[in-house]
């Protein structure tokens, strides 16, 4: 089966096959990390742009590595070190790396919709890493990956999100994966940090922590973004985190085998416990070797291959 | 016929043959960058070092490319994350380089003549990226093979070249070029922006652009480095724009077939109208892949290679 | 011989044995640069992590090259382009890194013990590319293989380091491994540039550069931290300079084919006349020549090759 899409932008757009086709080739690549020999010659004579316009360490590195490994060839462009101070538009700029002939375009943005837009300027396939607080559709399929390898399945799982959903493309992109793929999905967050209507995207919604987490299979705790303290969305860093910070208290709420996950980086004691990041329930290194998996997948299936 | 310079330091050192020699291999990589694998391992073993000292996306990105697709291992040093932060000079960097035994180092730097410098200090090829006010050459050479491969020659042909010619390296270096290669150059541009004696480099000048594109073949505007404003070399943007910006109605002065080429990045408005920009007549963006294909063609000729 | 160690973190560590071992496969790797095609697959599928949190050209570019030459695939990450700014701690970025299943991982940081730190948490190589004021093993290592080059051993000879003992790393890793390696070393600097009870470390210690260097056979300058002036740590730079100057007249106190050193980038005529770092006694730029070597060394042992 081959992925017939040119681009992944979102999740959102992804159907309940194509969602496992990712799935299940990200798991066959599983193993190549774990090799002697890390890397395989699939995408030799390949070139795979990495354009971060936002700071990125483990996005950027995972996409990174995952095409060294597949034997691509890499270019990274950050927008530090990049032409944008000279004021060109991210529409020349794309059509400038498409002259290049690049394979695949790798996109960060704080612009919400920045990839869609290069997705229908040029011809090679974008993949978004994140656009804004709009979509990180990798995170999301890494973490329907983390999910699937530990409990077998994702349909039927309860999941509770919790935190900034209002801001937050890790949440948004996996409340359409995990509601297409059949989990029934709780968020909770601040009243200032829960976006309006947000029930339409299917999922129910709590004020308290402690509610949302009650008896569901994954507690997926998002970042806080610090530097928002001083626009007023909440508080003080400490009332956040006296009512929405994972810990050995509340945990016990959720099933005994619930599995702690966490896009990082954690902020240690804000949304989570430290005792509970380092804990057994803890999945989220395991996050990070699968997004390595994941990024592979994408790109060989992007560029044409087949599981 | 092999390029027997150790260095490719401005379009000023070559002679015709050598000139038609880089055209004409340039011409042979085409090919590569459209293949399924764009790889050959024709550098193989060599490293190339982009040495960055101000700030680039499509020069960088072009030469990286260039070089991982003809097989060798290229670094990247930029200004910002070198230890020029810590007052080395330039003279002792390109010592330190050369004692890592790279093959190629390409340069870029602000002031006039630092390729120079280096290329008579380190034993090892120096291609210049563009230094001060000074010399583009690999963007005279790409404009070449793009003039050459639209039109079929360069002889011959009229070609003006609009904007701030006393501050653009890619003026100076194209003027060098075509003129060596026998086609009739025209500038123009506000006073302050025409440099005194121009015509001793054999061109033609005028102060309206209406005058420089009347007839030619290819209409090349330069990019207005808009935080000049403040320096008082023009008036202002709007100013500028309403004299000098190429548009649908003033290029109908040039001949039907004329060509419109740009550097990059393009200032929408400024000195080039959107639907110009991207009109029939515009080049732009074969520009940009013929540089990835110049730029392997140096490569590959300075590390010895023949065609 | 195989080193058994997991992680090169300081000279301190090192046995005699040990040190000989990474001196000779260093020996070995020198030729792998002169050749036409500089590139061995030793490392092919092995994913070499520069994680360098200050700025630094040479010692990143040596690791790059010594990875790409061996084969392996290699991923700079920098401060300034981290996810360092979103607050992240140095133990969840390293993990996190480590879940990407990277080979080795060369940390460059500003405090003290770090590369220790991280050298407990995860389960890679590491290595240790500059630590505070503690410990830059890989220059010490390129220091005695300099020494080792030219002098044909490293026992009974006598060496003087010069300047700001008490916070270069290049000091403190020097001097455990000369002395280890069975030379005898003086140092000499300003009395509030030389630590207390340095004695101990098993040094001679002199106030004056001319006393320190009288008869040895090598005379290792240090790089002034000119910033550090602000700091009243030295009353001037031209104070500094007129007392520990390296220069043509106080160099004759050394024997007659006494070799001078430099860890680069070297402040001309402040720690060093340019004559003398330019002179037939220096030996400075093949440090950096075989800092490429001792570093393909270190990568191929740390992963498990043998002499």
């Amino acid at each position: 089966m081959r992925l017939t899409k040119k681009d992944l932008l979102g999740i959102q757009d992804l159907s309940v096959d194509e969602i496992n086709l990712i799935l299940d080739t990200a798991e066959s690549f599983i193993e190549v990390s774990t090799r002697e020999i890390k890397k395989v010659p699939t995408l030799r004579g390949k070139t795979i742009i990495n354009l971060f316009m936002e700071p990125s360490t483990r996005t950027r590195t995972s996409f990174e590595i995952a095409g060294k490994r597949l034997g691509a060839d890499t270019v990274n462009i950050s927008a530090t070190t990049s032409s944008v101070v000279k004021g060109e538009t991210l529409i020349d700029m794309a059509r400038n790396l498409e002259a290049m002939n690049p394979d695949v375009i790798v996109i960060r943005h704080n612009a919400s919709g920045a990839p869609h837009m290069l997705a229908k300027l040029v011809k090679q396939s974008i993949i978004n890493a994140g656009d804004g607080a709009h979509e990180h559709p990798t995170q999301a399929l890494l973490d329907m990956m983390t999910i699937k390898a530990r409990k077998g399945r994702i349909a039927g799982l309860r999941v509770a999100i919790i935190g900034d959903i209002a801001h937050s493309r890790v949440a948004r992109s996996n409340i359409y994966g995990l509601t297409r793929m059949g989990a029934q999905v709780t968020v909770a967050g601040p009243a200032t940090m829960l976006p309006r209507q947000i029930e339409q995207m299917g999922v129910t919604v709590h004020q308290h922590l402690e509610e949302a987490i009650k008896d569901v299979d994954i507690i997926m705790m998002l970042r806080i973004q610090t530097e928002r303290e001083q626009q007023n969305i909440f508080p003080s860093l400490r009332e956040y985190s006296r009512c929405f910070c994972l810990n050995r208290k509340n945990i016990r709420l959720a099933k005994d085998d619930a599995l702690v996950m966490h896009p990082g980086p954690i902020n240690r004691g804000v949304e989570i416990a430290p005792d509970i990041a380092d804990g057994p329930a803890s999945v989220i290194l395991e996050q990070v070797t699968n997004g390595v998996a994941v990024r592979m997948a994408l790109l060989y299936l992007l560029t044409g291959g087949k599981s």
